[in-house]
């Protein structure tokens, strides 16, 4: 949330209105002439000194290659323990099978995957289960599930009616036409006992159905041990590569249930028709806003909204809004950015939701260091120096490496703001705290629904990543030239620290475990931006003159071995269970009926009908206590 | 042998003396002309008549697209029928294992291998054998064969001394120095028999010691049945990813012994190293041809061995050495390439013959694509062009559509050359068969040296398979500007498959079987031939101020995503054997005992000797009765 408050006074506005950016940088100007004497600005070009400098490039990437490599491996490690424990973990059973090819013989899907895994592992296989097509059966669940909330709703509404001035109390009721405005008014309580009951009837109807017709070229199949599990689902097992293509089961709750039987080539169509919509839309995100935001000037507002012309000509609010209609397109726009993002990634059909978070953060990452650390830095003219760039790429080094000094105050600015304005708010999580109190003052009745509001929700890591890599870019890139930010970033990073690991211990739940995936990702970013800020040193020292500039070059490739060094040893062991760590402490055999049932979606849950009704009730008991 | 004698003929040749390449050129222009008549040289530019190319590109690559996906698809349902045979191959049964880490407890790597896997694998782990330092006894056991075979030499010439007039014979003698010239003279027989039983010895304490104290950090790892080995193959084991690699064991008479202990970083270390090496190889390999010939001039030769100047000045052998001279430097230089490039694909560290054979081919066939492909069509200005190319890459297309009409008549004569010569002396076996009968002559006396003289060895894919991806590349290139050459290349692989046929079946034998693992390699380079035409053609559209030439853009993207799908359905199966594949037919318990056996090299073998003997005896028994 914070990001989107701040994320306005960090952006150049391409707009029509781009005085904020012009008045930032008057005043950055006049303060990066004094940060600039603390740093590399008044060497003299060809200077002895540039040694200093090109020294300090090596002993920072030196010092990033010793943090990253001992992080990695102490994340690596971590993964081992936590996947090597010996809880029983649905997933570490379970593999996804998909591209099921369609069978000659006319078995039914469930026969043909429970035929060819029995073959190819009959030691180990235990039972399988066919993705079927839930479409009906949720949306049946779902309206179950409506009305169940409403009855309790509707309970302790009458409950909280009887006063004791009027002990019988008012039966609350409720229209059944369009959003409860129109049509017959009917006893809600009643309404929605036979509306559960006879839904209930048609839940389990289509229950049946689905498992029986509607079978989907996509199976979870089930073993009755970790290795074989991890062994199966890192083997090829058709001749054919885009048959039967066979990975790790993700978490239950990771699962993304219809993007399951997306076939082999559709998945990767779409992710490269995603790739390309997310191109364009890192470059061209600004375009619309500022075509609308040159819609949205006071001028344009008058003539197209004219009952708003006798507000808008008071002074005050003209001022105000003249100020901010522009930024406000702008919010707008990067609100929904974040959920773009997170569309785009499910679009590509990726099974789950850990990997299409990753995928949202990268998108994400990309889009932020364009348009905030390029956009800043070139500033208005990036648009027209592509040009230039596409014909001469190695002017691009040296435009950036020239623009770079002239934003080291705005950058400082940019880390200080969000330790203190972001951290701020995260800490005290004000925003959710009034909406919570909002929502139980006036919404709540029972006990579920104000829980329901009191949920912090998850880590939101698409966008806290690529946030916090940012800055990392940042730091790097000034670390030597402007090393005034050194601090900066280790106060945001310190602090980061201490409040993410708060906020993750005590306020936020986590919505599924990824055991670290996270790193692999985070880690190649970070070895980007010190890549990146290399490169921009190079350029840099190239333009001071300095004749031992090139001496950046094995700077750069030790990165790029760095990287490539790291991958052999680590990547694989967080991109497949490695056999030693599903080895580990499998002492007890698990029940493995409870593992498949982990799996099945709550639409298609047979007992769960009276289960929940069990816990519903229970809940309505005591919340009528409460009450009453 | 072939590309040997006609590849002087083909390339141009950067020397000082290029009047062959000149006079080929007069040649080649005059006929060029008439060439150009039939084909594209004379339609105007701007000419509708374009069309009728753009559409004759779409047709060929169209073509191109069907008949490779069924090729790849019937190599891939050989290769899978071949793998999933009953018959036992020891490959099948084990996994190769490298860099096994330093055992903390001080088990000797036996130990460690035996109990990691047997852990990880408890039901279908059978045994292993660890990897060992062989040097010294390879060294013991190749003096050791010396001896056998100068002792049944010895014999049979004893035997054939042992005339009707003189029938005690005259024993063999020879002197024991330095090339057998100098030192105290020996009674041969009794020197070999001597020798041999010191070595035989000798081999013993040395094998029980390799055995025991020479252990290697890899080994071979055998299950007792292929599936357990294929998934093992594919299963990452170590949660560090750069211990315990384990990949599927190549055939035993494969094995590269002394590439297994290598570290996977050396490797890596290796494989760039040998890259970059490749790359100036391929780049410069004509810069000392022609510093060669540049001194190997008639004058100098003179001048620097005066005495051959007597012989020089005879009119017509110094005609026939000023013609020759500079040709005789690229003989031997270009008779030295796939030594090379076999050494070079060997030190990067591959552990198996069958892949050395396909990296040593790949880097062949860039070498052939850049020196005689782009030399031929850009000739002597290849090198001045580099520079401007690199700063402009686009440039590089437009000059290479530019000269390829000009040498339409080379590469004409070039296909048909390669058959009429090139096949001439594969089919008859030429030269081959003059050494056989001069070794029997003079050199051979036992069955075995006639034998090993006769022995066709095997199909020479490495210098082959890029040979024929070079004209596959010279036909697709002016397949649609000069069509006369589609006759040429029908003739040419027609002819090609038959004679290749007769060769593979009845003359060469196979040193090893890879399954068709070739396949890919070739589908990719004949992909990478379609699309470098498909390019050409772009360029030489718009040379020919053709407006609608960008209607070749969607046909190059078309064939990346062929070449994108092909390898999604089918490389996988290549690169590791399908559980589906190692499944079939696996009724048979096999003799793990002589599947692990299969895996000693011959100078660890103990029964070896006595094994030996027998057969040496047998053999020597034959030939005697046939001399005698």
């Amino acid at each position: 949330m914070s990001g989107i408050i701040l994320l306005p006074v960090l952006l150049p506005i391409a707009a029509t209105d781009n005085s904020f950016k012009t008045a930032f940088d008057t005043n950055s100007n006049a303060t990066f002439n004094n940060l600039d004497k603390l740093a590399m600005g008044n060497v003299h070009a060809g200077s002895s000194r540039l040694w200093a400098f090109l020294l300090a490039n090596y002993w920072v990437s030196f010092v990033t290659f010793y943090v990253l490599w001992q992080a990695y491996k102490h994340v690596s490690d971590l993964r081992a323990t936590a996947r090597s424990s010996p809880a029983v973990r649905p997933e570490d059973y379970a593999v996804l099978v998909r591209d099921i090819p369609t069978d000659p013989q006319g078995q039914s899907k469930k026969e043909q995957v429970d035929s060819y895994f029995k073959a190819l592992h009959p030691d180990s296989f235990c039972k399988s289960m066919v993705i079927t097509d839930n479409k009906q059966a949720n949306k049946i669940w779902e309206e179950l599930e409506g009305y169940k909330k409403k009855l309790a709703h509707a309970e302790v509404v009458y409950a909280e009616s009887k006063t004791t001035s009027k002990p019988e109390g008012t039966r609350p009721t409720n229209r059944i036409g369009f959003l409860g405005l129109i049509g017959a008014k009917v006893d809600t309580i009643d309404h929605c006992n036979e509306k559960i009951n006879e839904l209930a009837t048609k839940l389990e109807i289509e229950q049946k159905e689905a498992d029986k017709d509607k079978q989907q070229n996509a199976a979870l199949v089930f073993f009755s041990n970790r290795p074989a599990a991890v062994s199966a689902s890192q083997t090829l097992h058709a001749q054919m590569v885009d048959t039967w293509t066979v990975t790790e089961a993700p978490e239950p709750r990771q699962l993304i249930w219809e993007n399951l039987t997306k076939k082999v080539y559709e998945r990767q169509i779409r992710q490269y028709a995603v790739y390309g919509i997310v191109f364009l839309t890192v470059v061209f995100y600004m375009v619309p806003i500022a075509a609308v935001s040159a819609f949205t000037t006071l001028e344009n507002l008058k003539r197209y909204l004219p009952f708003l012309k006798s507000v808008v000509d008071i002074k005050a609010v003209k001022t105000v809004l003249e100020a901010y209609l522009p930024q406000v397109a702008l919010i707008v726009f990067l609100a929904l950015l974040p959920a773009l993002l997170m569309f785009l990634s499910k679009a590509e059909g990726i099974p789950s939701q850990g990997h299409v978070i990753r995928a949202a953060s990268g998108k994400y990452f990309y889009f932020i260091v364009f348009n905030v650390f390029l956009g800043v830095t070139v500033g208005g003219t990036l648009y027209t120096s592509m040009k230039t760039i596409a014909n001469k790429p190695k002017a691009a080094v040296n435009l950036l490496a020239d623009s770079l000094p002239q934003n080291a105050t705005f950058f400082v600015t940019y880390v200080a703001l969000q330790f203190f304005v972001g951290y701020g708010l995260e800490l005290s999580r004000l925003v959710p705290l009034i909406i919570f109190h909002l929502k139980k003052k006036f919404l709540c009745k029972t006990e579920a629904e104000v829980k329901a509001a009191w949920a912090p929700g998850d880590f939101g890591f698409a966008t806290r990543v690529p946030k916090d890599m940012l800055i990392m870019l940042v730091v790097f890139c000034y670390s030597v030239i402007s090393p005034i930010i050194i601090p900066f970033g280790v106060v945001y990073f310190g602090l980061g620290w201490l409040i993410a690991r708060n906020q993750a211990l005590d306020v936020y739940v986590p919505s599924f475990e990824s055991y670290g995936r996270m790193w692999p990702h985070m880690h190649s970013r970070i070895v980007a931006a010190l890549i990146i800020f290399q490169v921009l040193m190079f350029g840099y020292l190239g333009l001071k003159k300095f004749v031992y500039a090139p001496l950046m070059i094995p700077l750069i490739v030790i990165s790029f071995v760095f990287s490539y060094a790291c991958n052999s040893r680590f990547y694989r062991s967080f991109l497949n269970t490695p056999l030693e760590v599903a080895f580990k402490d499998t002492k007890e055999i698990p029940n493995l009926d409870s593992v498949c049932a982990a799996y099945i979606p709550p639409s298609l849950k047979p007992e769960k009908t009276e289960n929940a009704d069990h816990l519903e009730e229970g809940h309505t008991n005591v919340s009528k206590t409460e009450t009453v």
